[in-house]
C-alpha cells in the first residue's frame, strides 16, 4: 500500500488475551515472598483494597491491615460527607437498580466535612494497622494535611486520568513535587498510562504509581468517553518506565496494577506484566466485609451530567479472609487469591516478585473468552 | 511460502476495536473548544443529524440549529412526497415489523414534488436557524438550485458509494466541480472511502465530506453485497486524503464520520481518528423529538427490487436537549454526547479539535465487545 | 524468540471475515455483465446449483437451466438409486431430526442403477437445457460415459479432497488427463484448494476447478478430521494458480467456489476474490422448488462408518425466481443474489467479473460476526 | 513506537483457530499405518487413556489395551486409597454438584495403600494387557519401584507444571536420569510447555514426553492462576525439541499431546502439530465404561486450599468401542477417533504419523468458534 497513513494503531492485550508461560525451574509454594513495599513501607501481601465507598469503610481498612495487605479510604466519598455513612450505604443497597445512579448522583453532592477527615483516620489507626486515604488532585492541597495530621500512613492522590502538567484555570495546579516535599508519607499517585507519563509522574518523586484508566468492571469511561488501555499493555509500558527511571536514578518506584481484575489468575498476570502491587475492587466488593452489602460502583458513577460507571451487583461470595486465603471450593479463581499467586509463583519458579516478573506471556485469546461466553449463556 | 498471493488484504478497524490513549497533558473540560466549520459555516457543535426520514423533520432541524448543530433534511423522502408526511411516519411507526419494509417499498413509489421541495427549506429558514438538506447525484441538478432558491445554507449531495466519476447511461455525468461552481453556499458530498476517492472528490472543489459506507445499524450493505469499511479505517483514510489536499492546496476540506455512532466514546473515537465532524443517526432517531417514533431505516431500504437495511426499533431514550448536553442518569454513553466529547478532551489535553485528532489510538478488542455479548445474551 | 519453530502458521480468511472496498469509479447496475464461461459453454449468470440430492432434482435442474445458470445433479445419489426418488427425500424430510443420519445411512446403500444414469439425462435434456452430472472419482470411469451417451454437456468429477494424484490399490488412479481427452465436454473438477494442487489439476486440461474444502453449512469436515480453508483464502490461492497457469499457457480455466456461500454479500465477496463462477448450496436448498423440502445434507452425511454433516433444517424462504432476481421484501442478503451481484458490480465500477476480480478486499473482522451472534442470540 | 517494551508477547494458537490443509497427494485410507512408539512398546493405536479416576479403572485399562492403544491408571487416586473404590465413584456421581468438589476434597485425604498399588497393577495385568501407571514427582520414588516389581510396562511421572529442575524442601528433587537409570521401563513425564523445557526433560533420558498445561475441560488452572499455552502452539515447540534432540543423538523421545482433545478434528491436528501420541480425557470419560459414570474431574480439582477444576457432567455418548472405532451416527466428531485419523491421513496424503507431522497447518479462526458460540446458545 503506498497509501499514506494518518496514524499508527498499536495492538494491546488485556488480561483474557494472555497467558503465563511456565519456564525451565519449578519451586515450592511455601518458599515464595511476596511481600510488596511502596516507599518505606512493607506490606506481607501485594494486594491493596480500591477506594471505593462500597468497598473500604474504616472497619474494613483494618480487617485488611491485619490480614497483611491495605485498603485505601475515599476522602471525597460518603464516609466524609455523612456522620453516618452505613445508613447511606445501606439505602444504596436496598434502592432498585433504576433508581441506583439518581440516588448516588444525589448522595454525593452533600458536602466534605473536614472533621470526619480526621475522624476516620482517627478510627483506621485505633485498630492498630497502617492507614491509607485517598484524595482527587483537586483536593489535595486541603485534605492531605489534615489526613497526615490525623497520623495517614500512605498518600493515594487518584482521578480518572492523571498526569504531571494538569493545566487549568480552576485550582491552581497541584504540583507532586511539591506535595510530596510537603507531606512526609509515601504519595501514591494515578491513575495513568503510558511510558512518558508514568516516566514524568516518577521524576516528581511519587512513591506508588496506579495504572489502569477504564478497565474496571464498574467502570464504562470506554463506552462514555472512548478512553481506555487493556491491563496487560498498561502495566507493561509502566513497568518499563520504572525499569528506565530505576537504570537512571537508582530510586525504585512501584507499579500497582488498579482495575479489572476479577480472578487469582488475573492477580498473577498483573505481576508478570511487570506490576509490584494489585489494587483491587470486585473481589473484595463480594467479601461479606465490605460496607456495599454486594454491590459496586465507580467514582465516576455520581457525576451529575456525564455518570460513567453505575451500581453493579456483584453478591456476596465469602469472607475477607476467603477471598485473600481460602480455604474455598470455588473453583472460578475468584476465592484464595495469594494462595493461586504462590501457585503461580512456584509454577513458574519465581522465589519472590521480581523473578515473577520476568516469566514469558503468550497471546493466547480463545480458551478464557470461551469460558465467558459460556457464563454469560449460562446466565451466571 | 514462496506461493504466489493474488492480493494483499489489509487490517481494517472499527469502533469497537481501538480505544483512545491519554497523553502527557490534562486539561478542564471548559477550556475546550469543540466548533466545527464547513466552508464559511461555522458550527458551535461538531455534530450533524443524518438526512434521514425517520430523524429529521422540519420542526427537528430547527430545535437541532437552536442547540448549535445542523441537521439534513432529506430532500427525497416522504417530507417531499407527501404534504401530510407526519401522517405517513405515524403509519410506518404503527406497522407490524413483518409488513414494514413492503410499506416503506411502497411509501417511497409516489412522487416528489417541487414545491414541498421549497416548501420545506422555508419551514426551516423560518426558524431562523442555518438550512441543510440532501440530494443524491441523480436528483442534485434538478432539486439543489430549487433549494438554494429557497434559501438552504448547505447541500449535502449523498448516495451508498460516491465517487467523483460516475460513468452511467441514465443520468449524465453529475460533475461535482460544475455543481461547486454553479450553486453558492457550501457543497458536502458521501459517502466514500479510501484515500483516493476522498483526494479525487476534494479536488472538485467541495467543502466537505462524509466518510462511510456500510457501517450503520440500519444498514445492511454488508451482508447483501459484501461492501462496507469499518469506520475507524474509513476516517483516518480520508482524514490523510485532507492533510495531503491541504498540504498542496492550503484548502482545508471538513471530512465528517457519518454511521455506526452509537455513544459518545464513538464520537470521541471518530475524531481522534482524523474527524473534523460527526454525522448521527441512531442516537438521534433515539429522541423524543425525532419524528420516526422509536423507529428508524435506512435510505436503501425501501429499495424495491434489492431492499438493503429494514426499519429498527431503537426506543425513545431522553429529549434531544439530553442526549446533547444531558443531564442524564444513563451511563452506557448514549446521552450527553458532547459532555462525553468535552470530557474526553480534557483527559487527553486537547483545546481544540484539531488538537484532538493528534491523539494516540490503540487496537484493544476485548473490553467492550464482551459488553456486547453480554448485553445481547441479555436482551438488550 | 531464538526458538526454533516446527511450523509456519499462514493466517487464512473467510467470508465473514473480509468487506469489499469501493474504488475510484461507480457505474450504474445495468450496464454490467455477469455472464461466466466453463470451456466453451456460456451462461447468464455464473451460478450454479449444488450436486446434492436436496437441492437438485431434474425438473430443479431446468428450472434453473431456463433461469440463465447450471444445477448439477448428483449420479451417485438417490435419483440413480431409487426409480421413486421423491418418495425417499419426503421420507428423509418426515423423519425427525434423531433419526435423520441413520434414515440417509440407510437409503444410500441401494445399488446405483446404469440405466437410472441415462434417464435422469435425459429428463433434463427433454427440457431444453444444458445438463451438468457428478461424479466420484472412483465412478468417474464407469458412469462418466454414460452420462455423455445420454447427452450431458458438463461432466463434475467431485470428492471432499481431490489431487490430481490419488495412491490407491482399489480403484486404478483415475488420471484426469485420460478422462478429459477421452469425453468431450467440459470437465470440472473439486474439491481442492491450494496453489500447486490447483496448478496442477489445471495442467490435466481440466476446464473448470471447485473450490473449497470444508465450509459448507451441512458438512462438519472440519470438526471430524480438522481439515479445512475459509474460503476467501481457498479462493485466492486457486485464483492465484489461475493467473499462473493463464501467463504460462494461454488457457483460461474456470475457478467456482463452492460452499459456504449464504448471502448476496458472500457471492460478491467470492468474485472479488477470484472466483469466475460460485456453486451454492444453501440458499437453494431454501427455495421451493428444491427437492429437499427445507431440508440439506451433504454427500459425506451418509457415510455408514464416519458420518461428517448432518441433515439441517434451512427452511422455505422463496421461489429460485425469488432466490436468484428477486424482488423481495428479506434485507437480510438471502434473496435476489443476482441483484446484489450487479449492486455490488455498479458500487465497485466493474463492467464485468474479470473487473471485479480486482476489487480491493479489506480484512473486517467484526460488523457481521456481531450480527451473528445476535442473531443466534434471538433463536434465528 | 520509540517506547522500550517491557517484554514480548509472542501469538500461540489452540485446536479451535487451526485447520489443516490437504496436499498434493492423497491415498486410501485403508493403506494407513496409525501405529505409535514409545521406547520399545508399539501400539496399533497412537491413544492414550488420562491418568484420571472418572476414566480409567483397572477394567477399563484392560479393555483399552485389547483395543491397541494404552490407558493409564493413577496410583494416586481413588483406586490406590480405596479397596472399595467403585462406591466411592458411584458416591461423586450421585453427588449434586454444588456439593461435589468438597466431597472430592475429602475423599482424597484418605492414605494411599501400597498393597492397592501392587494389586491394581496385577488386576490389570491378569488381562494381558501392557499396563501403564501414573505417579507424581513428590510420589515417584516411592511407587515406582512397587508398581514396577508388581509388572508395570510403562511409568508416567506427572504434575501439572513439571520441569527437570525442581527446587523444593519437602521432597528430595526427583532426578529424572537416576529415576530413568534405575527403573527399566519407559519413562513418560509431564506435564510440561516449551522448548527449553522439552530438551532439558528429554536429556535426562526419558522415553516419552506429555505435552499440555491448562488445556482440559476438567481444569480451570488458567482462570486460577493465569497458566495455561493453547495446544497446537504448545505441541510444536515440544516437537521442535524433538527434532533438534533427534539431530543431535539420534534418540527419538515421543510427543504426546495431553488435554483438550475432545474431537477427531483434535485428534488430527495434534498430529499436524508435531505429536506422536495423543492422550485424551473426556471423550472416554464419556464412554460407557468410564467409571466416572458421565462424570469427569482432574486431578487438581480436590486440593483442599486451591481447588482448580471442577466435576464436570460430560454424559454418556456410546461404548468405547465406538469412540475409538465407530460405527455411528454422531457426526460433531466425537465418535470414530481412529476412523477420523485416517481419513484425515488419506486426504492429506500421509502414509503413518510421521508423514503426517508434515501437513500444513492454517489460521482459520472463524468456522469453529462460531459452531461453539451456536451450540452454547442453543444450550448444548
Amino acid at each position: 500500500m503506498a497509501v499514506p497513513q494518518f496514524k499508527e494503531i498499536r495492538r494491546s492485550y488485556g488480561f483474557d488475551e494472555v497467558a503465563i508461560v511456565p519456564g525451565r525451574v519449578t519451586i515450592n509454594p511455601e518458599q515464595t515472598d511476596m511481600s510488596m513495599s511502596i516507599g518505606d513501607l512493607k506490606f506481607d501481601i501485594p494486594v491493596m483494597a480500591s477506594a471505593m465507598d462500597a468497598i473500604v469503610s474504616p472497619s474494613f481498612a483494618i480487617q485488611m491491615g491485619k490480614k497483611g495487605g491495605i485498603a485505601v479510604l475515599n476522602l471525597e466519598g460518603l464516609w466524609t460527607r455523612y456522620q453516618d455513612a452505613e445508613d447511606k450505604l445501606a439505602e444504596v443497597a436496598e434502592t432498585p437498580l433504576e433508581q441506583a445512579t439518581a440516588l448516588l448522583q444525589s448522595l454525593y453532592t452533600a458536602p466534605i466535612q473536614e472533621e470526619l477527615v480526621a475522624q476516620r483516620v482517627h478510627e483506621i489507626k485505633a485498630g492498630n494497622v497502617k492507614c491509607a486515604v485517598a484524595v482527587t488532585p483537586q483536593r489535595a492541597k486541603r485534605f492531605a494535611p489534615i489526613a497526615v495530621e490525623a497520623g495517614a500512613d500512605m498518600l493515594v492522590v487518584q482521578s480518572t486520568v492523571t498526569t504531571a502538567k494538569h493545566i487549568s484555570k480552576s485550582y491552581h495546579g497541584l504540583v507532586f513535587s511539591e506535595l510530596v516535599e510537603q507531606i512526609k508519607i509515601p504519595v501514591v499517585v494515578g491513575n495513568c498510562v503510558g511510558y512518558d507519563v508514568a516516566l514524568e509522574l516518577m521524576e516528581n518523586g511519587i512513591q506508588g504509581l496506579l495504572v489502569g484508566i477504564g478497565p474496571g468492571a464498574a467502570c464504562t469511561s470506554r463506552e462514555v468517553v472512548g478512553i481506555g488501555v487493556p491491563q496487560v499493555t498498561a502495566t507493561m509500558d509502566c513497568a518499563a518506565a520504572r525499569e528506565e527511571y530505576l537504570h537512571r536514578t537508582g530510586r525504585y518506584v512501584s507499579v500497582i496494577t488498579d482495575g479489572g481484575i476479577r480472578t487469582g489468575g488475573d492477580v498473577c498476570k498483573s505481576f508478570v506484566a511487570g506490576a509490584d502491587g494489585v489494587m483491587i475492587g470486585t473481589p473484595f466488593a463480594q467479601a461479606a466485609e465490605a460496607p456495599g452489602r454486594g454491590h459496586n460502583w465507580g467514582m465516576a458513577t455520581p457525576d451529575p451530567a456525564l455518570p460513567r460507571g453505575t451500581r453493579i451487583s456483584v453478591g456476596i461470595k465469602g469472607t475477607l479472609q476467603e477471598v485473600l486465603f481460602g480455604p474455598s471450593s470455588r473453583t472460578d479463581g475468584t476465592m484464595n487469591l495469594t494462595g493461586a499467586l504462590r501457585a503461580c509463583m512456584g509454577m513458574v519458579g519465581a522465589f519472590n516478585l521480581r523473578e515473577l516478573q520476568q516469566t514469558e506471556l503468550i497471546y493466547a485469546p480463545d480458551i478464557k473468552a470461551e469460558g465467558k461466553i459460556y457464563q454469560i449463556a449460562q446466565g451466571r
